[in-house]
């Protein structure tokens, strides 16, 4: 009898534990109030939410990523790891001992460990569904998002980069197709060709872009500096200004004046990650892109701030005709990142950004320094408006020169010793030069790091048998 | 003792069942042997899922939509309502009854429902996380998504409508990009500038592009009938032929031929939703946009199919230096669409926006049959290579011609009834045609039906009074 009992209790303490539990998951599962939805009862887009979850648990050793849109296996559709350059292997463990560091392109996956770091904030995520935003244009008939324009008037007035307040805003494919989209507008409707320059060494997409598209309305010239006080300070002319400067990491200014002289600014890297902001930039024509900012290049987003009127309307034209507009994604996405930006004080990426750049500096720096073969510019600290203090260089790439006499050509001296860089001709002077990007992933830097100790350790040893 | 025996049995089976349950609800949550997460243990992807959810539930009576990057309520930051043309009020729900049709776009919206009706379909939602694909290229250095030409071809060989085996595949902002590419890849390193023609009826972007971009290569000539055997055909000549054309639907082909004649054919319409296919196409460059495919027109996304290499190399040269690529989150949400369209056997969308065009078809010729005044264009049934039979037409446009004499201005007459419609100078032909958009919402559509039955029915008094 009391075995019977025993043995009733149990089954009641087992019932009511199955049955709490029971409760637990459909409570769990089935309720809440507010106009957002419940997080627990998710239906169209559960499926996609976990898809993308578990491939962003695919293991590659953190030397790679698998992407949702990655080629995958044929069995079971996992995406296979894509792996950074010198690593390989099903999970990106095998690193290739004689691989050469490529720190060519200014690829900015540097801050791909922040947004990494943020994987719990929902935050930064984007969930599009089906439906969403189909048609060619915004509510108001633009091709621009309302929302996303006042959240990067945000980040700026954050950043204290730009004065944008009475300006226009236009948003392109990166800050390429804005580029194309100035040089359009600004020479519209002149009397003679206007010459497009730039003080070098400078990018070559300015040439690139003028030899491609063989507009009748302008040509490219070369570097300002040859115009300067010459007399074709006459003709229409406009002055690309990068600044800082690509390659060089120098803060600039457009060194021609006139009337018939306009200047696009292209501040592509006017952040607190790659340069001290001694003032908001305030000028008539100012070129942004997401890719320095957050690091997606891959995005294709940029924006331009325009003062004039008329030069607005035309690069708003020239976007259209070009390719009518943003895509919708793309302006969802950067939406999104400026919102994670904003949160809080809004400090964290400048302050991430800055510490990993100037860190890498630091740590190239000191190699370079124990050289007598190879200098770096020089970028003198200086006051920063963000930061409220003086602050030490950060620069997107390096600019190393080759100062040995024999060393005519800089690239070649690095590729022999496994570095991939960009040679200064490209630039538009000589070989002595070569340059390094910074932006890259950790595991580029790190291999840069590696090779170049390597250069300047022997370097007195070679110096000996030459 | 028979008692005890009753509850006892009862309590095992209550038992049974509850733990059954609980296996249930745990096997579901926590155990599951493929790589795929489980969809009830989301993480970081679960706000803002349950945030796009919430958005897709704000209720606009089925005459606007809310949208996640919407402009937003101050106090709870929820979305407002966007509503369609002649709906307003914060739910959309109110009416303006003096409201003009604006048939005036291309803009696909009548796909919105089809979309929409597959609301539990998580296929078609895409969730990026905060680090998808920040680079500036895919892991093969390219900037397309091999995974993306991959069903793009698969969508082909289902719809039957090309050929893209032993073809290059490029991908642009939407059609009107890839057309640009297209004509500067042509007219690269001839000796003498290549005329651009067309067929007209035509639409306006190949001459606004030629117009805008002033190339020294190219420029535009008008209309193809013009030079065909004139003596201008040993000139270096494109010739865009648009099949099905816009604004008329007809298929099409180049007019003119020869060693110096280079064809793009842009097929944006030619997909069973708009046309009879009468055969896969199988040209040297094939335009196709998802604008037309899926209705996501503010994807802004397109591909090009082409045959030669030189071509293919300088198209993609083209992109490249306009924008370095297109959008990775573009690229994700057309994968998705293609792997929608897929599901199943595939026919879906094309059976959808077939019956949805030929019905929107049936129901305008039916009230213009009723008119003296009105004409439109004529459209043969023809045999269908996707149907496998003789299907009658389901044109995106509508060419509607005024047949009074005084109706000189037919954009007019029916401006003046509340019908806007795009005039017929716009397509390089007389104002004696208007172009009416069939693809917009169907709310455009019924308003359109409305004004225009009204114009017809009081088409003789009108004439009486006259």
């Amino acid at each position: 009898m009391e075995k019977k009992k025993v043995t009733r209790c149990c089954y009641s303490l087992c019932l009511l534990t199955s049955v709490g539990l029971n409760i637990y998951f459909v409570s769990n599962q089935y309720l809440k109030s507010e106009w957002k939805i419940n997080q627990n009862k998710l239906s169209w887009s559960q499926e996609a939410a976990a898809e993308a979850e578990a491939v962003a648990l695919i293991s590659c050793s953190g030397h790679g990523r698998a992407y949702l849109d990655g080629l995958s296996d044929f069995v079971d559709g996992k995406p296979f790891c894509e792996c950074n350059t010198c690593y390989g292997g099903h999970d990106c463990s095998i690193f290739s001992t004689d691989c050469a560091a490529d720190v060519d392109s200014g690829d900015p996956l540097f801050l791909e460990p922040f947004w990494m770091q943020r994987r719990a904030a929902s935050l930064i995520v984007i969930v599009v569904a089906g439906w969403h935003r189909m048609s060619y244009t915004f509510y108001d008939h633009s091709f621009v998002s309302q929302e996303l324009e006042n959240h990067i008037r945000r980040v700026h007035s954050i950043a204290r980069n730009a004065i944008t307040k009475g300006k226009y805003i236009i948003f392109g494919g990166g800050s390429t197709q804005l580029l194309g989209a100035a040089v359009y507008a600004l020479s519209m409707n002149l009397s003679s060709p206007a010459k497009r320059v730039a003080v070098c060494p400078c990018i070559p997409l300015y040439k690139s872009q003028t030899d491609f598209f063989q507009n009748t309305n302008f040509e490219y010239e070369g570097d300002s500096s040859l115009l300067k006080n010459s007399s074709k300070t006459k003709t229409n002319i406009i002055e690309f200004v990068t600044s800082p400067n690509n390659p060089d990491g120098n803060l600039r200014e457009a060194v021609l004046k006139g009337a018939s002289v306009r200047a696009i600014y292209d501040h592509a890297y006017y952040w607190p990650h790659f340069t001290a902001i001694p003032s908001p930039a305030n000028e008539d024509i100012m070129i942004f892109t997401i890719s320095k900012l957050t690091g997606h290049a891959g995005s294709r987003f940029g924006w331009a701030f325009v003062k004039d009127e008329d030069v607005y309307q035309n690069m708003q034209k020239y976007i259209s005709v070009a390719e009518m507009g943003i895509s919708r994604e793309a302006q969802l996405r950067a939406l999104k990142l400026m919102k994670a930006i904003l949160q809080g004080n809004g400090t964290d990426i400048f302050d991430y950004a800055y510490k990993k750049m100037s860190d890498r500096w630091k740590k190239l720096s000191q190699i370079v320094s124990l050289s007598k073969r190879f200098t770096l510019q020089e970028i003198p600290p200086q006051f920063c408006n963000f930061f409220e203090k003086v602050r030490g260089p950060s620069p997107a790439y390096a600019w190393l020169k080759c100062e040995r006499e024999e060393d005519t050509n800089c690239n070649s001296v690095l590729r022999a010793a496994n570095i991939i860089g960009r040679a200064g001709s490209i630039f538009n002077v000589g070989d002595r030069h070569v340059r390094l990007s910074l932006l890259k992933s950790d595991d580029d830097f790190n291999l840069l790091l590696h090779h170049l100790k390597k250069l300047v350790v022997t370097e007195e040893d070679d110096a000996r048998t030459m």
